[in-house]
């Protein structure tokens, strides 16, 4: 674990750096750019696709999006007034093809700002009405001369072709999985959620180099319609195998962990990310399945029902960067990632040795005799390690996993492993 | 439901001005008098009695008592100091007659007055023990001449009768009942207990115009002896239809609206009365079963075990008029009666829409195709109505009634009532 | 009851100091001659020895350590500065035999004191490793020359003996059994625990002396080793009879009670400790098994599962004085012995009377004629004591036993005893 760690954060935020010019949207190059290079750190990434117009479930695969230019020119000084060249969020995602010249109160009507943000280019998109629009700075939209003329261009077209996404399977010891499933369908946002994809690649990179009891499956997919479309595909297998999933969100910035449960929060994906916060991190704040906003929203569909919750860092709507060109390069950094992904790997570890245990001896043993408790006993001393072992113990009685006894004994469970594998050796606990 | 409203409060409230000045008891001519009013509004309204002398469980129905006068006389002046003509709080109920001239020490034994009400008129009884005795405010008390004598006259007489009662029963689709309980027996009180009967009456005529999935059942009845001969002659069948009932009682004042539980609390009616309760009125005080006063006391018995709670305004006891001249006409009004019509018929509602319901797709539906949902995804703007619709759904699992999704989703059931017979319309929803 | 109490609370006291000063271990004269006190106390009492060197689960019975002389004494001047005889505390327990002449330097690596309470002198043993040492104030070791010599001799023997322990058994009409645990291997330490083995004594002796429903268990032995020693030969007879069972220490101080609950909390002994605690005791600490350090660690380990809880006034370690000279005849107090005994009686007597009761009427029962119920209602009057009866009555209702009803109601279980036998002699309750 220690040797997965040194500088990881700063590695997690150069992959993040590479990834988030790329424009990106539900379909289309930008994801197959994305994935290929996802694919460079993680060999073992599968890159699937889907073709437009086939249907999964309620939906349909939309056409790939194709946007070659998008920019507002300024009619009588030929001034380029925005292009979305510069800023991929300055145009509307999947907006239909115009070629038009308007006048002011024309224009505004397709334009998107922020006054709470005047700095701020808001991340619209309108992946599923017939729609054109630009989005910019509230400063950039005060600027604008009112009796001026504006040439609007966008060249996009809308092409058959594919709905990608790539997926990593780790298989262990056993057949039962681990499931992680982040998106990979925002163009410049660096938080929600390329964060997301790169957590994702290290944990990926650090469960390939160790034994492994569970196996691990990643799914990089575009928002909704790629969860969707993959449920469609593997939802027999995922409710056979997958025994904890987590959709992997805002994971990037610095402020606190955040839980968002499943449907009713009572399934082990739940119990492990609560063990977790509640016994490794300093503080999170636990929000209810009706503050759900991604992926969890398919896999706790009724009828789907896989056991999957959300840990985030501050969550998606509560930063006010949020889907804002503000969600930027400057918004994650190198040790916001790290935590996140330390404490990812603390709910894989967690779940790894998530093992019923149970005391071997009737009444606590003489742990004096191997040598497990101090010779004089005096009460200014202190015998914390001696009292864990035997609390360890007296609560492994055959009913308690790892997670229980985490919870009973508030300690972090990840650092009950090193007693509880001292105690196996002595022969004082056994694994039911 | 709003065509039932219009100055409704007000309709209310006359008909509790016309029943006021009626000398109430829990047999004879005013219960008579009363539901003969009530009939007016309520032609369905069917009278009935059980013989004086008939055991019900552990009691036996008292004879009528009938009160003819009730006044003492001061005699060296001949003026008459109190006359239960003026105020039919002046006597005790069930008074055995008396003609005695007595002196002050003498008299003042059988004088009841409240000296922390120093205006009120307290309502005293005495239906079970041989006893006479009037009942003036300490001001009057205070003005008594203590040298003076006092002619006591009570013409009472206990004759062979009936225990009266009312009974409205208005059949629905099923034969499931809803029970409304309210009681008759208290003379010139206004919120305990004439709002009650009122309530109950206003009720019945809102549901009689209404299509009707249960039967409803309305009870005037003398409080105590009342309830428990009505449950001697009506167990079984209760026992058998009634999924949720109401003791209907001091419901006209302004205060915050209470809540009494069943014996555990754990009854459809609690649940309804609880769920609207939190969900749609500003604020309720909570009571214990311990608390009770009123004819739950019998529906909640061990071996009754009806599903009976009582929802009020400020609760008897609570408020300092309770059981004095205070409790008058100045002290409920029509907006606090139509207040809880409103809440009563709240309940009512979602009781007719409690069903269980269950989503029809896997995966959330493509919205946008039905027009559930606006064609461009931008985070300032408020989806709050796509996203209940959402919520609706994905609760909808099978296992939550209409109450459930209320309490989880922290909204008044009643506001879920057109969301879901949209949904019930999209096909997107089936009721199981 | 009353009649047991008069200046109990003082010859508790008295006893207490009779047993003050004798010098015990785990093992040896000490425990014999203490047993020997109780024993005159309650002839019941039967003393029992195992055997030195006889297996115990995963311990072995040690051999009794016999010190006969234990001092320090300054080679210069002669003067003996540390005498165990003067107090027992001043010598390691189970401290091998030494008699050498030391400088300071090496004195010191044997000497123990507290720093934090500079006057007192701790209370440390080494039963199961081989070492000597003392004990003193922080105080008389800042007195020392550290240039003197000093001449350290312990006159101690490891004899093959016994382990003994008593054990009071008070049959009663049922064979289950309510089982006490005290322990009485401290030397002159009051609170911690001479206050256990008095208490149970003046239990036993009040126990003895009244009808009893339920056979009483008391046991006096070694704390740790006398408790794994005392299952190992009794386990299967208490795990098929014993209901409930106390762990009985630090009982003697006028602090605040303690509860330290099984390993679950969830035996028929917690159940009554805390009904006792929250409706008896003014207030109360409610500690977790977390917290436990005396034979609940033996009593409640898996696979013995005996339903032991106890119950303190201050818990050990939880006040300055514990496990030093400080905690002796000043620190205990007849008002502190004397309020520990009346809650374990409340905690028996609560027992002996936990039926199952049952209402025999349906509906409320007709009070007045049984003359339980004032003839004239009237709300000013309180009718606390009527309405107690009804509220024992409806919560009667065959699923509540005498615990279940006091924690309804918030009553201390033995005030009502009282009314439950008069309604019982009334008829209107009967026991399941």
């Amino acid at each position: 674990m220690k040797n997965a760690k040194p500088k990881v954060g700063q590695d997690m935020f150069n992959l993040l750096k590479l990834l988030f010019p790329i424009p990106r949207s539900i379909t289309g190059d930008g994801v197959r750019r994305t994935l290929g290079i996802i694919k460079d750190y993680i060999p073992e990434l599968e890159i699937k696709g889907i073709k437009s117009g086939e249907r999964c479930f309620d939906w349909e695969v939309p056409k790939e999006w194709v946007c070659e230019e998008a920019y507002i020119q300024e009619v009588d000084t030929g001034k380029v007034i925005l292009d979305f060249k510069k800023n991929n969020l300055h145009v509307v995602g999947y907006s239909i093809p115009v070629d038009k010249v308007l006048n002011f109160d024309e224009l505004k009507e397709h334009i998107f700002y922020r006054e709470d943000l005047p700095d701020a280019v808001p991340y619209v998109t309108s992946y599923y009405s017939s729609f054109w629009g630009f989005c910019m700075s509230y400063n950039q939209f005060n600027k604008l001369n009112h009796n001026s003329k504006y040439r609007v261009v966008i060249k996009s077209r809308f092409v058959d072709g594919e709905l990608n996404y790539g997926e990593v399977v780790l298989k262990g010891k056993e057949d039962r999985e681990v499931f992680f499933s982040t998106y990979i369908c925002h163009p410049s946002l660096a938080n929600d959620n390329l964060s997301g994809p790169v957590l994702c690649t290290f944990l990926a990179k650090y469960l390939k180099n160790k034994d492994r009891r569970y196996t691990y499956r990643f799914v990089f997919i575009p928002e909704t319609i790629g969860a969707i479309c993959y449920l469609k595909r593997n939802l027999e297998h995922l409710k056979e195998k997958v025994i904890a999933g987590f959709v992997v969100t805002c994971v990037g910035d610095e402020g606190e962990f955040s839980y968002i449960p499943s449907r009713y929060g009572n399934t082990l994906a739940d119990k492990v990310a609560l063990t977790v916060l509640e016994n490794c991190a300093k503080s999170f704040k636990r929000y209810s399945y009706i503050d759900r906003g991604s992926d969890e929203r398919q896999y706790c569909w009724p009828g789907v029902d896989l056991p999957v919750c959300s840990v985030t860092k501050t969550k998606y709507g509560e930063f006010k960067e949020y889907h804002t060109s503000l969600d930027n390069l400057e918004f994650v950094t190198p040790k916001g990632l790290e935590e996140s992904l330390d404490l990812y790997i603390k709910i894989v570890e967690s779940l790894e040795n998530n093992y019923v245990y149970k005391t071997t001896i009737l009444c606590e043993p003489f742990m004096r005799k191997r040598n497990l408790y101090p010779g004089v006993s005096y009460w200014s001393a202190k015998y914390d390690y001696p009292q864990l072992l035997l609390n360890i113990l007296v609560y492994s009685d055959g009913t308690n996993d790892l997670l229980d006894l985490a919870n009973i004994l508030k300690i972090c469970p990840t650092e009950l492993i090193d007693p509880i594998n001292l105690l196996l050796r002595e022969g004082l606990l056994e694994i039911l």
